[in-house]
């Protein structure tokens, strides 16, 4: 077990600069227990695992951990109540070709808030989605808070980015399931055969003009007159649990 | 139309103090113009409506109408980037007695999240659900956050706070639905004829043991070995677009 007492250690510094995204090529921060167990459980590269808490730090003893007091955490860490233990990892990495394989997809467009991007990620884990297609300009899928709005599961589902192209190699494999506000098709008669790529918008844009030009099949969740729309991780949600009903 | 230009003036103050929670008995702060016009819509009285732009406020002209500077409204919005417009709306007061004539009710059990909160009154809005009521120490449900995530849809349904109690007078007319991570009964065979009431616990908590006793029928929704649980509002959506389509 190492110590660091000073702020102005350079570990420390290194660690601030994870909290911007331009520095989270190679390494990420995952913040309490829960997430942090769900990471080393995937067998990711573990850099450091850091807490003020000595023997929490026992139950990661095959790694390198780091005694730190609580300034030291409090700077280190991005949530306003400092976590346990922070750790730095390896950002995972997934090959899209990998994802061809892959029965079950959900594909994401232009998702720009974090907290909607981790609850999503965790609603697909909770239906047994194979993995996660981000496409366009999205938020940072492994930030701090979007892990923890997936409560951990983000470890625990592959995700990367596409290009149309890309997509369109997909398309010879997969059906492509659009979800709009206005299909005929009502997402309780869902009935596309693995393997599909099922695509979400923005809540503000919903999906582009390119994406649902690629769409074999569109669903909507009908819903009360006057109510424009649902919250997109609530509406992802509605989708996926009625998709994983069908087992045809 | 009136005019304020100095940040120090008295109405400034008195729209500041509504940022916090113990002075929003009697009026409330709604932002943004798509909440307002819901606001507008229900009839609700207005004490005020702000903003910079003199062609946007004459749109209220029926109200009385403050045209304000940049420095004002960011003083007195809650939000990082300034609405266009700010009204000050009486707080909406619904008797609970009024709600025994409600067939589909939402129950929501020390809800901490404001975000949350406004997610799930967005999506019963959208589901159709008549009234929702709160039970235990919830956030407060006229909050800005809470107003804002609920897209405006705070204003079309009727909210208000019940005790155990009050409750049980409601079993006598109503089903009481329980929702939980571990009842045989999936959510996808629900059949609880209206009138009902159903409760959605905390995420951290659960379903109070004082709510579970009351219950008369539990559902689940079935997920991934491996996922603990869903974020509340995706649960709650779920279940709610589930239920909406039983209309037996």
């Amino acid at each position: 077990m190492n110590e660091i007492t000073s702020i102005s250690n350079n570990t420390v510094k290194d660690i601030v600069k994870l909290h911007q995204k331009k520095y989270r090529d190679e390494f990420i921060i995952v913040e309490g227990e829960k997430s942090l167990e769900s990471a080393v459980e995937t067998g990711l590269k573990i850099k450091g695992i850091f807490s003020c808490n000595k023997d929490l730090l026992e139950k990661y003893k095959d790694f390198e951990t780091y005694l730190i007091n609580d300034k030291i955490m409090e700077k280190i860490s991005t949530t306003e109540s400092a976590p346990t233990v922070l750790g730095i990892i390896a950002r995972p990495k997934y090959n899209l070709e990998h994802f061809k394989k892959f029965k079950k997809i959900v594909l994401l467009d232009n998702i720009k808030d974090a907290g909607n991007l981790g609850t999503i990620i965790r609603t697909a884990a909770a239906f047994d989605i194979d993995g996660i297609l981000l496409f366009g300009d999205c938020t940072d899928e492994y930030s701090p808070k979007t892990i923890r709005s997936s409560a951990g599961n983000i470890f625990k589902i592959p995700l990367t980015h596409a290009t149309l192209e890309q997509l369109s190699e997909f398309k010879k494999s997969h059906k492509m399931v659009t979800t709009v506000v206005n299909s005929k098709n009502y997402i309780r008669d869902y009935n596309v055969k693995e393997p599909y790529i099922v695509m979400f918008g923005s809540e503000a844009q919903g999906l582009c003009k390119e994406l649902l030009s690629i769409g074999d099949v569109s669903y909507t969740i009908p819903m009360k007159d006057g109510v424009e729309s649902l919250n997109l991780a609530v509406s992802c949600g509605i989708f996926l649990y009625e998709i994983s009903k069908y087992t045809g």
